[in-house]
């Protein structure tokens, strides 16, 4: 803390010179692999421009409207029929607010990055903010794949639908952006089943995508084998599932059979016989990713819709989930054992959102590292509440001291925003900063080559490797 | 790390000069809302003062006793029959060996904020500091109301039972002292049945309390919203509950009203009776705290009594209580959404004992905020065993990270001693270092009015604001 | 962070005078009590020399198999039949990677104090450091005692079966060697029941053991009895048990007796079976180490042989264990709270694994304390996978804000490997650095008597006085 610093300056988040030399000289320059995010093919294939600041920064951002309502806006400024420039000022008035959270460090990281504006969010300055990147958003560099381009995006990995046809990310395909898109395999409304007609309706439109009929449990196994395929065939490597809880047991294909068969007939489940039929056909997915050398990625533990008038009135994905405190060690082990066993453990990230479970997490994949594979099995980047400047450390700090931090495949947006990619940075500077004040106590060799090597992998090389992405 | 310092001096807690100016212009001043408290009634209408620190300092202060305790301090020198003296000693024999336990800090600054000694206290310095104490206690300045005025508070709020009568503080309200009290409705003992002999006694002495007589469920609650009546005439806003875990559930004033007629019976319960209960008497009594527009607050996790033979021997509240690991996500969402959805769901704080819910917390405190007022459903200060220089920073980082610090209400002493109130200090210096670092290190602005007005508003400001005190 | 730092150099893990000198001055002349580790009893006895590197280095060693499967080197490397020479280069490799591990600051401390190597190990140096360090194990100042002197070690307790004879603490005990060996009861196997064939062969070995014929409960309880007296004999005071869950009940015997004859008769139980067994025979235990004066440890949470294969092909303790998510505060409270109320419980050390019940642990213990010592029941040392920098520092720290510092009876290695003896260097650098940063920053006084005094306790006194074993 010896010298005084100015807000998101250069040596932001960087404690001394060895941390500011691992940053600006290593890691500032290394290209972007974000293997996981929620960006939207159509946007990118069609490289949009958006229409003004709102349609970039605000539409779809949970995070923003949330911290919105804390602050008390009403809900018509966050997703309601307020004009943009009207929601655009709810959300400056309540910027200043953010203090501390780290919608106040991305917001203004956002706005000097992307906009080259030094200035702070608030009542005072909303509207010069919105009119002069309003401005800036109708020039061509401030189109979708320029904006990726900027920030050395080499490649983005969306999140897709296995009913999805992926048609523009076959357009994209044909076009000679500077990076790569690839869709990645997310089926999660293949095992959801707490309201069997919703089910059933995905189930027919699956059948449709899959051009098969789904009547059975193979059946339904089977069309998500050819969308696997299909998938593969558009450059896809990694499959994503997000649930409450994984679930394991014996004889899981056997008993789920009559449990969809009765879904499949309309019948309502109760708890068990949906974990039973998420277990069964989960584990069948990933034999399947295994026989692919695809990427498994589990995203565990959120407690989603807690509000639910506001599921009701706005949807999911809107701003009312939150840290769940479901057990989780026990079908954990016992999902990756039984894997394992057969032979069909494929390269796997977990990630974990209750940080309380980031020692189990941790600890748990490297039971399951059998030598086949750096990091074969590892625990994936601080998520969604946890992708914070805390949160982040405390994963980075848990990772070094019970598994092997040189390994990891590092930093990802998750996010459904243009801007996010800054993210990337933030990461870094807090990577760089860890490890360079750990030399510079002495704690770290100061063996330059090593170390800037360690950097250089995290950045970019360690998910390079992992993912087997063409680039 | 810079410069060395002296134990306690005007920089304790405060790194740089950000942080020291922050407290020392803005928070040091600030007047002190202590909206939840243990404090006696009695003591303060009647202006008490204090026969030797022993009474002051030693009776009911289970953290003393505890550690005195584990020091091998044996029961009669803590309860039991000794002298204050001897009791005093035995506690200054044990102070050395509560070094970096916040006892250490609350006992030198207590000393030396309320008795000007800045004295370590040990077996060696007793005699004196017990001799000196005792004659200041004697002095008009020590009386209650003198030690609370001396600490710029402006509003105490007590802890009270249902069936109180609140003479004392009828009693208080005519005199005209620097600072007001107020009741809380604390109704634990009206669903806690474990011991139906106990309860229906108590369910008497309300049916007196009450002018009514309880026979049924309805007939609490018609009870419990008279005394609802009773303590908002006398300037309660708030209410406060006790318990292992939330409940919810449909239907549960249907399934609660046999258990009810069981209960009054004198039948025994199990444990699921019990917890649907008391989900049903919350619910209730939460519809009624919102019809009533107060705030209500939950503390959430205690395992108590855990050792029965000093249960047995010395009663609850003595030192044999714990921090315990429940389940508490699920439960809380679902008690919060039934009242949400009923749309009476009144503003509420959270507060855990287990620091490793404080994500579960800090994030379902955000799905409830529906706009209508800032920081409607808020995660509260550090509660008993967490109140200490770790547990305030993790909890203000984690609110910080995860919510808005900017809408919390700030810290509470929740103690039973006159002596407490320099814990408002503690918090502030801790509060002031955190931002002030903050600053210092470029992941703040400098910008100096709102940073003020963040402080003054954690400070005093918002907890004004979110009672509706009468001040 | 003021000046810069070589790895490993004088001040390592230290940051300021206050706290080099509280870590040259004092901690580093006090003597070791190692009063826990897993140690071969033979070894020591036999004054065994090691053959070379990897024979003391990487055989039985599942810390370092665990990081090179995770840096994805073969089996084979690891425990399988590849020379001494390739698994040491294996080692060798994988071990710039182990960077910000436990094990990168592990391996160069004890290259650096046991070897006089100052050379970091890698690929590059890997065939140097072998030649050099098997050159000096063939001197008489390496072997097992030798290793143990030069560390100041005064007395080692291992961790011995109740069937053991313990033939090599007979043969020691009569050396005259600078430091003492005492065996701990751990008596695990019998109530793990889990494979009622095993644990059948188990009860007739003890039998053997015992010179009885174990058939009832009684019997069994007889036997362990009889054993405990001849461990006594040798200088045990102290029994460990190693659990994922305390269990504690009514009529646990009772309950007990029918579950060990099925048991007894070969036959399978379920899951309440084994725990009410279990509770049943660590009731009845402890009461037995309360009648000895014994102390007794708890090892609680750890989630074992989480690769089914592996445990198959490689065996239990291979490095396939990991942090399980058991709830604790229950039992934990019940089965102390048993013990408490008949006037039988010992002095008691609860170690957990997963670090998100830290607090639970450090609250817990001080329930139990009624006075009658010094930490009666206490919150052991960070264990296993939390016996590194972060894991110590937050046991200490949280130890210090829930319970007495003061009291705290240390470190141990818990370590199969006579190099671990530079952990106690390692924990108490971390030590002094806490206590001597926080008298650096003002928050404890600069009197130097007591914060030495302090020091020394925890370094050696309090496992001396504590255990009662005779050095």
């Amino acid at each position: 803390m010896s010298k005084k610093k100015n807000f998101l300056d250069d040596s932001f988040l960087l404690q001394g010179e060895t941390a500011e030399r691992l940053y600006h000289l290593i890691a500032a320059s290394c290209p972007i692999i974000d293997y996981h995010n929620h960006l939207s093919p159509k946007d990118i294939a069609e490289n949009r421009k958006f229409e003004n600041l709102t349609a970039l920064w605000l539409e779809g951002d949970h995070y923003k409207w949330r911290a919105m309502r804390i602050h008390g806006v009403e809900e018509r400024f966050c997703t309601g029929d307020a004009s943009p420039r009207e929601k655009f000022k709810s959300w400056a008035g309540t910027a200043p607010y953010t203090m501390r959270n780290p919608l106040y460090h991305w917001t203004h990281l956002e706005l000097k990055r992307y906009f080259d504006l030094d200035v702070l969010l608030s009542n005072q300055t909303a509207d010069h903010i919105y009119d002069a990147c309003n401005e800036r958003l109708q020039q061509d560099d401030f189109s979708t794949q320029s904006l990726l381009s900027k920030m050395k995006v080499e490649v983005v990995c969306t999140t897709d639908d296995p009913i999805d046809n992926l048609h523009y990310h076959q357009e994209f395909a044909k076009q000679s952006a500077s990076f790569k898109m690839y869709p990645t395999f997310r089926p999660d409304k293949a095992y959801t089943t707490v309201n069997p007609a919703a089910y059933n309706q995905y189930l027919d439109r699956l059948s449709t995508a899959a051009s098969t009929n789904i009547q059975t449990l193979p059946d339904l196994l089977a069309a998500l084998k050819k969308r696997i395929g299909f998938f593969d065939s558009l450059g896809c490597r990694a499959a994503d599932h997000g649930v409450e809880q994984l679930y394991s047991g014996e004889d899981l294909i056997e008993k789920a059979e009559p449990i969809f068969r009765r879904l499949r007939g309309g019948q309502a489940t109760d708890r068990e016989d949906r974990l039973t039929l998420q277990g069964a056909v989960m584990l069948e997915l990933s034999k399947m990713y295994h026989e692919q050398n695809w990427v498994q990625q589990f995203h565990i533990g959120a407690l989603r819709n807690n509000r639910s008038k506001a599921l009701r009135e706005l949807g999911p994905d809107t701003g009312f989930d939150s840290i769940g405190d479901f057990s989780q060690a026990h079908h954990l082990a016992g999902f990756l054992d039984q894997l394992d066993r057969a032979g069909q453990l494929t390269r796997t990230i977990l990630y974990n959102l209750n940080p309380s479970d980031n020692e189990v997490f941790a600890t748990m994949a490297g039971n399951f590292c059998d030598g086949s594979a750096a990091g074969k099995v590892q625990w994936g980047a601080a998520w969604w509440f946890l992708d914070q400047k805390d949160g982040i450390e405390k994963q980075l700090n848990t990772l070094s001291q019970l598994g092997l931090l040189s390994h990891f495949v590092g930093m990802v947006t998750d996010s459904r925003s243009f801007l996010s990619f800054s993210r990337h940075e933030y990461f870094r500077r807090i990577l760089c900063n860890l490890t360079g004040t750990d030399i510079d106590r002495g704690e770290l060799p100061r063996s330059q080559e090593w170390v800037d090597t360690l950097i250089r992998n995290i950045c970019s090389e360690n998910a390079r490797e992992y993912f087997h992405l063409k680039s």
